[in-house]
């Protein structure tokens, strides 16, 4: 009954079975097994593009490691200010960048919008005394729990392109976004501009494992040794890949995902009907941001339900995330809970 | 019949099992579950020292980490010539401490020599013109399958510290060098002055896992810090802390080491019968550095073994690295096929 | 008749030739001479305080310097988002600091205020997830032309040393704002909480120099190591001194602010006459913004005046600045171009 | 008579004028004026090259700088152990690089020599566990006062080149080797395949002044916001181009460097006399590195002279530097001493 994270959870059954199934023999390492360059290719399959590709372990060090090829030290990348890569990572893209520094383009809704980067674009010039606009990062499904549309995304890279910049996706919650939105991998990414995508797979089932999709080549002369310096590159590579391979099998990936955003509407829809809910952003993928009466929190919280209590607005807000894993009758009884709550009221 | 390294292996099953059996339940991310404070405190016990411990996935981690709360960006860390963070992490020493510059006390052993440590702290003060002495790295086994006793330890250590330095212990194979020794853990670190040991078991039969054991806890400060903004926090630490479980639990680790070192005795033993073999190193690890004649390492490349001819020296001097795993009769079929080639010439 | 900047300028006679005079003979390099040592004696004299001092020759070193020993890399910094660190470094702070992150704390009138910095340190603790509260960096007087108040000081730093957080001062135009005050140096920095400030004299009528004056000597200690690395140590220290030995003999540093803001107290007394100028900012120092009716600044512009439209609102806002040589005849003229193409209307 | 170095001197009287003249009138800061911009263009010419040129004050920015744009962070540039960048930038490069590594490679004579080049550029490749060899890094003058042949220079570049590296000249006595050489500073630099060469004047008279000569323009890209973002973007640009600009009249750098030069000669004549004087190296720009019995060593010193005692070879080799302004007599008066106290001997 924990809604805290979809990170919460452990793996899926098949790929902890994938990782043991890998396990046999001797494989050449740090990524030179055939195991290995099969799952690169077949992801590279996933998305219909000739991409390169490379495995590590967290999102952190898929965002920093991507940021760091698209953006010189004295660069500039716009983001979302509740970005992941801005309030969640210690300053990591600042690290792997060597000093680059985030632009907030803020919004209601959690998304970068054209306008604001379009703003931003054109703002006066102030020559070699100001840092160097070099990329935008999208985080899809964002951190409100909203997805941006394959045209909101290309309005962004559009702009983006004819002015210089790169595009960069953290898609920690792909998945969740993509079966959303209903398109193909290929027209939620590349075909919509973005240039590198952090495929995730940690919050959606696998023990620990992000892909780097870098569909612009130039991009990835370098990521290899910039993975290597940064201690990214696996010894046993085998058990990342694994977990990949897994993944992508008969749409693994997008079953979890689907799950985890069904779950989430069930969870609105039951909320929906308690008095006094408001629902801060529309539930597009697994993260609901709700507002609910402090009695009906307290009735939760002391039910074993744990969530998080979201900073300001006096703690009223909550975000409760729902898992590849998450238990229909869990969300039932939350809703259940929850009612029971309003209805003391 | 694999040879090449300690890494080309898969990972001893126990610690897989842990890990399957780690899946289950929702537990707080990042560290925060009660598995992975359990193990850091066993890690702890192991030593016999109230020390913080830090879990991370990799060696270069592990060590680049470690360096960069041992060494300001101006600072100066000894090491030999041929260890591993100044050969094979790609300048990560670099990367983690903002620019400190390895220098290097090169000896035949392999190992770092009080003497030399000495003779070098003796050179003229530069002042602020020169990068400033901050550390020492010793790699335990070293790079070339020698193993320090703790007095040759206790001798730099005792130098370092007198003059200011810390010290850093490269523990990839400290396993394999404990048995080797047959003194405790804490003999061999921090009773001999050791700062920081990164305790690694992946190349023991780990899948992933290295554990950075601060002994100088006032180093410990800003370690969290650093290696989230490194990407290095797992979101699901219990799958690293499930692996050390796992590796403690009854001398796992040990027992791994112990037949490691045995295999690489037996193979030792057997190549020493072989006309013109010569051993560079003594064998006190898992290592053996041996020269052969030509015809005799093509012999073992025709029958299918894998090792590295090591740069330089012609080639003719070869790396041979056994593992947790290694197969007693490839052993065996190892020197017979070498005697074999031998006797033909 | 160039208002564009105090930066324009050449340098006061009296500091021209006192470099003059530090010429002959040989002395010891890189601040061993003994004209350095009692110049940095006398600046800690000027400020009534046993500090460390460092001279360099621009303020973006000075600043960024003193920033990388308040903040780890993984730290942050609050500052106005209009502040030269912000705005006008091309990102050297995140370059000497490794990384930290300059989080804004905007207002209207271009100064941190005490209560934006409460709010944002009482924002719900992330721990390891994002950058450190490190540092305030106030600017004085402000990039607004403002001027804060010993008191306004204090309260800020009352808050950031009792939360752990140092705080320093960009005071590249501290001279105008010390005038502006009429309290004593010590009075404007450390007796008001302040740790490091940057004591510009390149803007006041030296050639290129700066002194970082570090009051809490602990800031003190890497500050020599991290100078040298940054290439701003220089050999003939001696002509660095020399600006300082002129610019604070017979209170010449004062006479010269002095002048500046009456010139700009001239200037504003004069353009309050232009019917429709509006003053943004009080002035406070020896800078004016000023929205003036179009025809008015192109009769500036077609005057032969010089100054900058500052960027946003329609570039009606002009920036005016004086300096310590500016001509109160050209002053006039100004005054008098802007009112005839007033009146023309 | 002090024979430390050729940075205990002032500056020449003619660059000191200049700076006095150029200090007239408003100018746009940055570099924007037009005496800068006509000096970047006489220092171009002066290397019959379109370069691209950037202004400095110290060696070390210089340096530093043009090796940031030479090497990635993951980078390796080759040197003389001795060199200035390695030894006495307390770790410049690898500050402004982002952590690239120097790799040495040692001479008898102070020079970078081809075949050591090819040896280490021909060592078996590590992929990407091992830094990638980046750039070439040159002192012109050596360390050890010896001088690069333009045939040597150009044994250097072609190798380098044919293997993808850039050749960074440290230039700090680059016009003490060019009036050894007699040839061009085209043929001295970018016809023997230099690609930057730091052009240094402050050891030869200037105050403080260094030119960055790009002939490489691709390395130029990104060298204006490097230089901006370390600081080292001077607003007053005119008192560093004024420096150059008397600089390069009626070829004053040169007759400055012939004087240095000449007196280095005169003075090594003279010792040549003193019996047990062993020169180290052949004396080829300004710089004498000689071993003199004790005796004579404690004679000078009595005698108020002033050099250093170089390390190692228990201080009895003496390195002895001239400048541009070192006086006959006092050559003379050295070489007295140094026989008067032979003599007694």
């Amino acid at each position: 009954m924990n809604f805290c994270s979809d990170n919460v959870t452990g793996a899926a059954p098949e790929i902890l079975a994938a990782i043991g199934e890998a396990n046999a023999g001797s494989l050449p390492a740090y990524g030179d097994d055939a195991l290995t360059l099969r799952v690169l290719g077949r992801i590279a399959e996933v998305f219909e593009r000739d991409a390169d590709v490379f495995l590590v372990a967290t999102g952190t060090a898929a965002n920093a490691l991507s940021l760091s090829v698209m953006t010189p030290p004295y660069g500039a990348v716009f983001c979302h200010p509740d970005a992941h890569i801005e309030c969640d990572e210690c300053g990591a893209p600042e690290f792997f960048t060597g000093g680059a520094k985030l632009v907030h383009l803020p919004s209601n809704d959690g998304k970068v919008h054209a306008d604001a980067l379009r703003t931003a674009l054109d703002a006066p010039d102030h020559g070699v005394h100001h840092v160097q606009s070099a990329a935008v990062s999208l985080t899809q499904a964002s951190e409100a729990g909203t997805v941006y549309s394959p045209d909101e995304i290309a309005g962004i890279t559009d702009l983006a392109h004819a002015r210089g910049l790169k595009v960069h996706m953290d898609g920690a919650r792909f998945a969740n976004a993509l079966v959303s939105l209903g398109c193909s991998p290929a027209e939620a990414t590349w075909k919509a501009g973005i240039d590198i995508l952090c495929f995730g797979a940690s919050k959606n089932g696998a023990l620990a494992a992000e892909a780097v999709v870098i569909f612009d080549k130039a991009l990835a002369e370098t990521f290899a040794y910039r993975r290597k310096r940064a201690g990214h590159l696996f010894s046993k590579m085998r058990f990342l890949a694994a977990q990949f391979d897994a993944y992508l099998n008969d749409g693994l990936w997008l079953h979890l995902a689907e799950h985890a955003n069904a779950m989430a509407e069930r969870l609105a829809d039951g909320l929906a009907a308690v008095p006094g809910a408001t629902f801060r952003h529309p539930v597009q993928a697994n993260e609901i941001f709700v507002e609910l009466p402090e009695p009906v929190i307290r009735g939760l919280e002391a039910g074993g339900f744990q969530f998080y209590r979201w900073p300001g607005d006096g703690a009223k807000l909550l975000r409760l995330v729902t898992a590849f894993n998450t238990n229909e009758a869990d969300v039932d009884a939350f809703v259940d809970t929850a009612l029971r709550h309003a209805v003391k009221k």
